[in-house]
């Protein structure tokens, strides 16, 4: 009798141990498949060091070397144009001078600006290299004054969210100087908005979905040589990233889902009055290191 | 006796369905925690297309407005160079005809190159807009052959690696073609290694941690900066963001855990046998729209 007694208690004892073991061995498990999943993108010393965000790019074949997925297409000669060492040195140093003199303005005149210049600006961006050459970028062109102005309120009413939520956390800020920020006049100005859209992903011919590996980092390049050609024209322009307006904004530009707005650049002449912030930039020797 | 017979299998069946409401109460609960977290970053309208993962961005005051940290800072009547019409035509289109004959060169050849000119374009890189100013780069330039060297071996050991991995998945596999990937010679003939580290924070004047909004963007702009200036200099390089690499290539260099390696590129002269892939590039009417 005392056996049988026992028994249903050592039972219960036994079963809360294993439903104890169970879940241990569960949340094991799912680490362990972290674990898996981890190391099948990272390798043993790149644990040692897991902040290394940029380890953390989905592994591919080669997708380190941005060119590789062409291997199949034959290879030419390559055709260069060499300057003499005097003429690199002075070509280098105009065009530092002439990047130098850009700055982000944004005080834009309603002046036109020529179109073919911003077509050109456009195809020099479009020479930018890119993951296994898959050329990520969409350049939406804004230039009927409806959508400049529909854009202005989508992003100015994002920007008045913020800055409500920011009065509530910060009383004693200085309301004229966020008014300013909040109020995007130059979207309505500016004859010209460029909108980069990045591609995350495209389509094979099966119609099956592509990775665009580096898509962002792509993209921010051909930025980047879109603001050299934007400068070398005589042109202006400021980098700006509206914050949470992306998906407002692609739908209003009837852009694909795969499309994600990564950059809006309102273009045309500095206003008179324009003005800069008094900024200088950090010397050589503090953003460059020689080994 | 039977019912105490039974009252173990009984407990031993409840315990069981314990252990496993006991299991998928923790699992519901973490996927909770997951939800919870997402919701404190993103914002209901966001939420219409959690996809956008340029609205993931950690949200700060004005980040979407590059220099508003700037904004104590006196503000000076901005100076411009206006060129005439006809002439920025022909500015744009010259600068797109030097920028469009860039291409990813992988031959490089071991003639050193005037320091002067690398001075020069990483001075122009370091021209880029960043968020709220912070200049979030790094430029190593490596001239050190044993240097050079390790760097090579870093990054052949990650390609073997990844090689060795690949052979498993991909018997069918051209072994010649990849074997052209995993060596990478230009790493020891560039007279110039850049290797251009992202600080993915900053430190304030009191010690604590400054957020480096939009670092990545902002460093990979200045990589396209570099990259036109290289162009304009007569200089080629490819652009490479090696796999896996970036702790220990940071190590190596001995840059700070706030750096992380972005890009690295090789410079030089393109060598006398340099081939290039027989590509194109999209035509503008691929990645322009205009409204």
């Amino acid at each position: 009798m005392t056996m049988f007694f026992l028994t249903p208690l050592l039972v219960a004892v036994v079963c809360i141990l294993i439903a104890w073991i169970f879940k241990n061995a569960d949340g094991n498990m799912e680490r362990r498949k972290g674990e898996t999943r981890a190391r099948a993108q990272a390798r043993p010393w790149v644990d040692e060091d897991l902040k290394d965000s940029s380890d953390l790019h989905p592994v591919e074949e080669d997708a380190d070397d941005w060119q590789d997925s062409e291997e199949n297409v034959e290879h030419i000669p390559f055709s260069h144009t060499r300057y003499p060492e005097k003429e690199m040195v002075k070509r280098s140093q105009e065009f530092y001078e002439l990047l130098n003199k850009r700055r982000s303005v944004r005080f834009i005149s309603n002046e036109q600006v020529p179109m073919e210049v911003i077509d050109n600006v456009i195809k020099a961006a479009g020479t930018a290299p890119s993951g296994a050459h898959t050329e990520p970028w969409t350049f939406v062109v804004v230039k009927d004054p409806d959508v400049k102005h529909k854009i202005r309120q989508i992003i100015e009413e994002e920007e008045e969210i913020n800055y409500l939520k920011r009065m509530g956390r910060q009383w004693v800020t200085d309301l004229k100087k966020l008014r300013t920020n909040w109020i995007k006049e130059y979207l309505d100005t500016a004859p010209v908005l460029i909108l980069i859209f990045k591609q995350v992903h495209g389509f094979a011919a099966n119609g099956k979905r592509k990775v665009h590996y580096y898509n962002e980092i792509s993209v921010s390049i051909a930025c980047g040589l879109l603001l050299a050609a934007l400068q070398n024209a005589g042109l202006v322009t400021v980098t700006t990233t509206p914050l949470n307006c992306g998906p407002r904004l692609r739908e209003l530009l009837d852009r694909p889902t795969n499309e994600k707005l990564l950059m809006l650049l309102p273009v045309g002449y500095p206003s008179k009055e324009a003005t800069v912030p008094d900024l200088t930039r950090k010397p050589l020797d503090q953003i460059m290191v020689t080994v």
